[in-house]
């Protein structure tokens, strides 16, 4: 089923499993998919930055891709296809479209700096794809340094019928939601789904300014679940204790380079990978770092019973 | 009294009060400095990035300098002097000193980019300052774009033996702690002070790993001295447990760009600013993001009662 | 004389003189401003980014400007009063006007990113120096980071009535002048002068787009007078001989960082400057790189007889 | 044959050829192949930078490469292999040296900061591609943003026995070969062939300051391989008058983003590429640009007969 503006709930960002070897694990890809269902999700974004997408060849990102979404069976599995050249974007999307993803996601360039060449990148982009293939908007300056006001992305959702949803992690990005919001309400940009990532650091707000939902790796989905229904429910400081008590460990998950290795070492302890293992270039995991997040995974036990892993 | 590589403790780093037509508000500067002193802060750092420091004239900021200085008494005052070129730094380094100042902070300038650039310019800003000023080396790569490694920052200290401090922001930074006392073990740095900033994101941890402790803004100093102080008294949960009381909010705080506005509203919620006023160029503070700060305080208040504030 | 839209012809960038131990050197102030006025520029551009002038404090910083505008008599001086804040660009904004300057000069900081960031910030200046005061926009994405494009230009434009004149140094930018010129056919762009800096690299072409002018710091300012000259009395093939002939060691000189040495040194050859020093930090001249030069100026001396300077 | 530090000469650096469809033109490769052979080039590198290399897809890029490969016969053959992961960057490297290339080129990825981290990736590349695989260095700050010194790219080398040659494009540059060539008079670097890129800028000089060739894209290689051959016979002033007729030109076909649209547009008019098509994103070549190339080589003409083409 593809991917609409009425999405909402929780996507996980999932990591591409390795095994020590770097070869791709496509065991621990079932296993991931079956806990995210299991756990509330309502789809899965694979191939993102934070999958590892830049260091697979072609061959092998169709190859992940359809192993997701063959096992998620009726749950929706969002494509990155983000790629130097439209050439690859293209195939990509298309190949996974047809292996039945619900839709494709689309970072912008690094080098795109003014207003116009963003908006026309997308434009682009959009007809390298096929106006068929529905898309996601990634909006993460922080890491992809392209700066995208409200208006731009207005300009780029009114553009391009075929784009659905934004995935959301400027930072700070409060007043952004807001923004398209208030778009919507005068009239100016059509219904767009909101998801938001940045690794869920203001979750907990994000829902309050009118987000949809969340799509972030944090290695516990199962407390975005609950937030973001907690919060829909307006079951406002519910969402926040849920919320605050994963903090510490989010906001340690949520550094730049380091965190995928965090977050692959917390999806090896839940069970759910076989190996924390990252291709090259990398940023290990060392031991102190280790030691610190299994004390921070201590203190969230004694809040939330599911941080209560078995001892690694 | 002169920085030494021994400080510890905390510094806070202050804000520069502005009226709301703009004009420095000294009186405020008078009661942020005592508030420090009562809490138990060791010292306050003025004309930070966060200081407003470019905003200024150079009559203006060693106008705002001198007027800490003095109210400081015994206390130590670090005076910012990063500047576009040497002659105000140096103007702006000697006559600090000259008003009783402690030491002096320097951030690089954003276009450096190679080992040798890096080293080379913190070579000439000693000689331009004087050998006898003893100064702060600030390593925030987030917002000066700058990015120094463990060898880099040795060999900028051992190259300059006035330098006698490390104002660490580095994002992901812990293991930068790590590196450099290493150093010291194995010989290769001589003794130097690290204070931690990055909004104190990081502190629990950052003290476990070697800080000798905090120079920030947050607008609770009084818990960064706690945390400090629990911290290098081994009280290891005690400290976390009241960090992780605040994390919500000094998350929040520490956003790029707003946090300053929401730091001066905090300030003034707690009677120490006149006014939350900034200077242009600014990040406002909304509405709604006034309505969370106060929520996030009437959460904080439930655990910490130093955050039972008076309506606003 | 203030400076209007109306504005054509060569305006000279200075640069700053200093002695070999780093003070100002007036007097070649004096020979510099004498000695554009005698090959026929129309004006002196002064404390630009080849100004040095970062590397100046606020009060050298009017007195350089100043001793130009003295000594410049009924030449316009424009005055760079770009700043880290709005409170330095206004003091000397309005000290220079009341010395006499023709206008300012004022480029972006270099974190702006967005359109919105972009023309917000001029709108912000233009309040800050005064609405009284005509000012040049300076754009010059290499060096700055800025990127503005041609409807960037016009908004910012048609927002500050005072904005005369565009200092236009894109790189490529030879069809920004086309766009702007097509604007202004169109009604959507009020008159506008546009000089050409980039060294002067495309001066050529940049005539025939529709530049007014040249406003560059080539240490043959007779040239570029020549050239925009005989472009503008349509004697293309001879203004393409003279530019031609130059091209050489003009290419030479506008290497970024090491241009400035070049150029001070070349002026310090022709007898204008006492002293090719440099503030630090600051790219010196290689011996090699001089000999270049040498070689540069003698074969260009069989071109052009002023290039034929008494030995070094 | 391999390519070997002993490399000198002219290696072009050939665009990928279009139609206008966007499919690759497999006859202009040929024809370009054998374009470059007859001028005397020495080598051709393929899928650089401007050949377009990541708007190809994997399969598009070994075909390119290969074509050219089995053209060129006993000439050597570069292949860029750049890439954002180690995977695709392995899987070129070697099919293309199984194909029968000379050696494979790296350009650093534009995250790449510190000292350590620019020679880190390196390690790791040559790791990837495997030790047996000669490669060139590409350094080329000024498109790809990555800084590296002469130590650096000393240490590069060293840590590498099969990294060959450096493609040398830093701006300004000279002092760097100068500070190369240094370190090898010293004993601190092997013997490495460099040649100079930057669309031959500063060709002449380069060749003085120790260059042992020109590795660039200029329309003209004919012209290259003249100054080439010329300055490495001692013939100073016949190399710089040759090079002086060209400048004006080349300094056109040098400027980012539109150069490579002009030097397609010179290839077609040479009848070497049937189309001047690229791939999108493009900066197409505006009519008013297209005259002011075929007004340079016109003039050109008068200087040197092989600029006068047959009417477009």
């Amino acid at each position: 089923m593809k991917l609409t503006p009425e999405a909402r709930g929780t996507f996980a960002i999932a990591p591409t499993p390795f095994f020590e070897d770097g070869r791709i694990d496509f065991d621990s890809i079932d296993r991931l998919t079956d806990f995210y269902a299991e756990v509330g999700c309502d789809g899965v974004t694979v191939l993102g930055i934070l999958g590892e997408a830049p260091k697979l060849e072609g061959d092998e990102s169709l190859a992940v891709a359809t192993r997701f979404i063959k096992r998620a069976g009726r749950k929706q599995v969002i494509v990155g296809v983000s790629a130097p050249g439209f050439a690859q974007m293209r195939t990509l999307a298309r190949a996974s479209m047809d292996a039945g993803a619900a839709a494709v996601m689309i970072a912008p360039p690094p080098n795109l700096r003014t207003d116009e060449q963003i908006t026309g990148y997308f434009r682009q982009a959009t007809e390298a794809i096929g106006n068929d293939v529905p898309w996601v908007l990634q909006d993460y300056p922080l890491t992809l340094t392209v700066v995208m006001t409200p208006s731009v992305i207005r300009k780029i959702v009114m553009d391009s019928p075929s784009c659905v949803m934004l995935k959301h992690e400027d930072w700070p990005g409060l007043e952004k939601i807001t923004a398209l919001r208030g778009f919507q309400k005068d009239g100016s940009l059509r219904p767009l789904s909101i998801l938001t990532g940045n690794g869920g650091l203001f979750l907990d707000f994000e829902m309050e300014r009118g987000a949809d939902g969340a799509m972030t790796g944090y290695a516990f989905p199962d407390m975005l679940v609950d937030v973001v229904n907690l919060s829909a429910a307006g079951r406002r400081d519910a969402a926040h204790d849920l919320f605050d008590a994963h903090l510490p460990l989010l906001r340690y998950e949520q550094q730049p380079g380091v965190g995928l290795a965090v977050r692959k070492y917390l999806l090896m302890r839940r069970g759910l990978l076989a190996s924390m293992a990252l291709r090259a270039p990398a940023v290990p995991l060392t031991d102190a770092a280790r030691a610190e997040v299994d004390w921070l995974l201590a203190r969230l036990a004694r809040r939330d019973p599911r941080a209560a892993l078995s001892p690694a």
